[in-house]
Parts: structure tokens; C-alpha cells; sequence
């Protein structure tokens, strides 16, 4: 039997993904017809992500047995009510990889003083030794597959990691934490933190004015998750007063970022445009694949979608 | 018994040394006479740093059972031929984190893009992903206690590390190579240089015209080592054709390094003012007072400096 499977990930995207999608699904063993476009009834798997040519009704698919997402994020379609088929995350192994790496430069960026060292290279030999890792705690709030290996990462570095989750997590050598009392202690005593959790109603404006509040002064903000998870007008009050030293942002509400947004052009904020983790071709398309073998062979799918908790 | 121990490290040191020294000998159980100043022949230990007053003339200390030095770099001492007695370097396990932290932030700045994201903070959304680690090998020249820990640490974040000593090592995860062929393979594959050796006699322009010249167009340089490893008249001219993209240099033949040398206005070039490793007293002081210990009980001491090799 071959399988009807539409690239639903916008024309632009397609050329970077044919030739590793095709590959991966011949790996896989798997008989496919991929295309850019096919009659709905006949497609028996979706490979999704948003954009303008993307569909947005999902009720002609009739036979789809799945929509997997290449994004990480699937706020943006797990609200769809006319998707009624299961929906699939993507758990990108160099999407994860690519985050260590962000988190982990940028951390030891703030931790090191870059920026200071970089502004001065102006013949004055001022040697400040840094403290070590180990007198920097690190807060990760979000604790899924992404904040789990950053925190890894942090913590094999030397760094003490607070870990913090909605619900209780347990992961070998970090001080994990959770709930509205958790994020108070782990806030209290960062002085990185860390935002990689999904975009929800509950995450909503986690970084507010009250939160950001507790944390020690000069303390430095990286968000490589989703800019919804902070209040824009909380933090750039923080750092004008310099409670918050420094914030390093890859998402936003609005992206691209518009030229005119105060974060551009702030002294105390690096912009970086989306690029902390980027779902790379060749390894997300094994994972489609083999999320397609098993829907084939009536295994479960992995990473399917919770769509009360909106991830 | 009581040991009388000799604070050679300079006068400027001693207010940042002498607490944890007396906390670590106590901690060791030593009863210990510890001063700046002390009649030569009733020296037992000498602890050593180079400064202007430290001594220079070790043949009065005729019962001096070891020179334990504050640094991991023994080359101001190690052709005294005055000094007969046993010579300690330091391995403190504080400036080894010290030193993985530098390297690794230094490793990401460079893989990461972080200067260039920094310089173009200017409204434009431009994304450009990096590679992952996976595709930037990493050359670490010196697998010592300081070199070992920072490959170990690079090949945890995912990077390829190539190490290279003068004799055969092996380390697990590392693809080790020796001698002078073996540098060749290095450099010709490296994305970034780390420079971790002593200085000796046999490293001296380690890094020269000929082999700046095998490293790919464009690899950076990070030299937390010694400011003789590399030629620098053929690294300033390998900097300005482009051969080579960028230097870190924390270490360099005169320091500081002289306001008007053309490293510090170089744009390819980032001076840090010899900070990569510190030594730190704390735990700096644990091992000084362990290998006092040691020598008190006729135990072998620890980290003697083969002083054939230099190191």
C-alpha cells in the first residue's frame, strides 16, 4: 500500500525538506506518495507547520491518521476545531541539540561577562577573574524534553540548576521544583533564568511585574521558548530600573520583531530572531517517518498532542 | 612537630591567601608556623608564586623539603639551578572549572555567531541558524589536567574534539593524535584551536606561519595557555588575510600586554587580561595543605614537576 502524505509546510519550506523527508521515508521502509498538494480525502498523513498557504480547515481529510508538526510549539493549531485527528509535536533531536547549544553559550555569556569584554578592548589590562559556575544558580523553568537538556547541559557545566515545572518533576542532580510556591523560591534565587516552556493560557505572562520582582537584582533573562511567556512592558520596567540586568529574547509576540520595538534598540537587551532552536531537516524528517511507520503498522504514535494542556 | 611554612607568593597575595591557608592547614591537621618572612634554614615548605619579592635564591633554605607553587605554570621557576628541592605545580581543581568555563563560552561565542549577533542589534530580522556542534570540530592542543577537562566538556556539549599531545594519550570520547604528524591532521580539520599547553623549550611557536596556514579559512583561536605558543607576527598575518578568522588570547609573551601592541585594536582579535584560570585560594589552599601533609608524612608528593620536560 502506498501512503498519501501532504508537505503542508508552506511552499517556502518545501525544498529544504523534500530531499530529507524522501530519504527518511525510504529508510523507513515506507511507500509514499509526497506531495505539495492532493485531494483531502485521499491523504492519509499531514506534515504541518504554519503558514500562509497551510490549510486551515481540517474537516475534508477524512482518511488523515495523523498531522504531524515540524514545530516544536504547536500553539498556533492545537486550538483548531476542526482538527480532529491526533496532532504530533515535533521532538527534534537537533532542535534539542540546537537548544543546548543557545542556552548554554548564552549562559556562559552572561556567566563570563562577554559583553563587558568585548566592549573593552581598548588597551587597559583590568583582569576581573569571574566567580566560578558553581556560584551561579541557573533557574530553567520548563522542565520537558528541551528545559530537561538544557538543565543537563547547565548543571554538567557546574552550574547549580532550580528547576521549576507546573506539576512535580524529578531529574537526577537538578534542585527541582513546582507550583506558584516553587517558582517563588526558584526565582528568588537565580541569577540566569531560563523561559522554555510552551505557549498556554497557563504560561501566559509567567515573567510578570510581581514575578520578576523577587528575582536578585541584576539577574539575566534568556526566553528561547515563546514570548507570550512575558509580560514586554513588566520586563523592559525591570531593566530600565536595573532590577533585571540583562535579557537575551528569541521569541515574541510579534515576530518578525517590528524595527520600532523599544527591546530593539534597548542597551540591556540582545535580540536574537528565532534561531535558539531551529528543527533541522535531516533528523526531524526521521522522526515524521518514523512517526508514519507506526501509524502504518497500528503502533502509537509518539508525542501526540494533549490538547486540554495545549502541548 | 611544627612545620614552618614560607608565604613566597609576594606581598600583595598574602591578604587573600592567608585565611584560607590557616583554614586548610587546620582543616588538615598541620600545625604550621605561617608567615611572609621567616630565618631561610628554619624553612620547612615554601609556598611559591613569582613577584617581585619572592625569593630568587632558594640555597639557604637547607631544609626545605618542597617548593609548592600557587600557579600551574612553572616556567619563572623551573630553570632556577638554585632550586634543588622538589617543585610542585598547581592543580586546583578550581581553576580547572575556571579554565572549562572560559573555554567552553568561548568555544560557543564562536560557534554561536555571539559577536556578530551582538554588533547588529539594529531592527533587522535576519535569521541565520548556526550549525550544530556535531559539524565544528574542535582542536584541543595539550591534553593535560587542563586540556583533558576542557576536551571532556566540549565533546559534552556535542563538539568533535581533536586532541593532540606531543607523547600518545588516550581519552575516552576524544580522537587523540601525537606528535608532529599528528598536529598536521589536527589543524588541517579544526574549527576552532584551543591552546593548552606549557610553556617549554619544544612548545615555543608552536603555532607558526606554517601551521596557521594548514587550519581551514576562517578557524578561530583560543589561547588560555601561554603567550609563547604562538608566533605572533604570523598570526597577525594570518588575522589579516583572513586565513584565520578571529583570536582569543588570554595569555601573551609581556603582560599586560603593552597599551600600544596591535592585538588590542586588532577587530579580530579579543584581549582578556589572563583571567582563564585563576587559581583560587580556597580550594587552592586544600591542595597546598594536602601535599604539606603528605611531605610531613613521607608520603610521595603530589604533582612534581618533571623538570626535564619543563612541566
Amino acid at each position: 500500500m502506498t501512503a498519501t502524505i501532504l508537505f503542508a509546510g508552506g511552499a517556502a519550506r518545501w525544498p529544504h525538506w523534500e530531499a530529507p523527508l524522501r530519504r527518511a521515508l525510504s529508510e523507513a521502509g515506507i511507500e509514499a506518495e509526497l506531495a505539495t498538494s492532493a485531494a483531502p480525502e485521499t491523504v492519509d498523513f499531514i506534515i504541518y507547520a504554519p503558514s500562509g498557504d497551510t490549510p486551515a480547515d481540517f474537516t475534508p481529510f477524512t482518511r488523515c491518521r495523523a498531522v504531524l508538526s515540524l514545530w516544536a510549539g504547536v500553539e498556533r493549531i492545537v486550538g483548531n476545531r476542526t482538527l480532529t485527528q491526533p496532532l504530533c509535536r515535533m521532538v527534534d533531536p537537533g532542535l534539542t541539540q540546537g537548544m543546548v547549544e543557545y542556552v548554554t553559550g548564552h549562559a556562559l555569556r552572561y556567566h563570563l561577562g562577554l559583553d563587558a569584554i568585548l566592549a573593552a578592548q581598548n588597551g587597559h589590562w583590568n583582569p576581573v577573574v569571574p566567580p566560578l559556575a558553581s556560584e551561579r544558580p541557573v533557574a530553567m523553568l520548563g522542565l520537558g524534553a528541551l528545559g530537561a537538556a538544557c538543565a543537563r547541559a547547565l548543571a554538567g557545566l557546574g552550574f547549580p540548576v532550580l528547576g521549576w515545572s507546573r506539576t512535580p518533576k524529578t531529574l537526577d542532580g537538578i534542585d527541582c521544583h513546582h507550583g506558584e510556591d516553587g517558582l517563588e523560591q526558584v526565582l528568588r534565587r537565580a541569577g540566569i533564568v531560563v523561559t522554555l516552556l510552551p505557549a498556554t493560557p497557563a504560561t501566559e505572562n509567567l515573567l510578570d511585574a510581581h514575578r520578576l520582582a523577587l528575582l536578585p537584582i541584576g539577574a539575566a533573562i534568556i526566553n528561547p521558548g515563546r514570548g507570550s511567556l512575558i509580560d514586554d512592558e513588566a520586563l523592559l520596567g525591570a531593566l530600565g530600573s536595573g532590577h533585571v540586568g540583562h535579557a537575551t529574547l528569541d521569541v515574541f509576540r510579534t515576530e518578525p520583531l517590528p524595527a520600532e520595538h523599544p527591546y530593539w534598540s534597548h542597551p540591556r537587551v540582545t535580540i536574537t530572531p528565532h534561531i535558539a532552536a531551529e528543527t533541522r531537516p535531516d533528523s526531524a524528517a526521521r522522526v515524521i517517518a518514523g512517526n508514519i511507520r507506526r501509524g502504518l503498522a497500528g503502533e502509537p504514535l509518539l508525542h501526540v498532542v494533549d490538547r486540554g494542556a495545549g502541548y
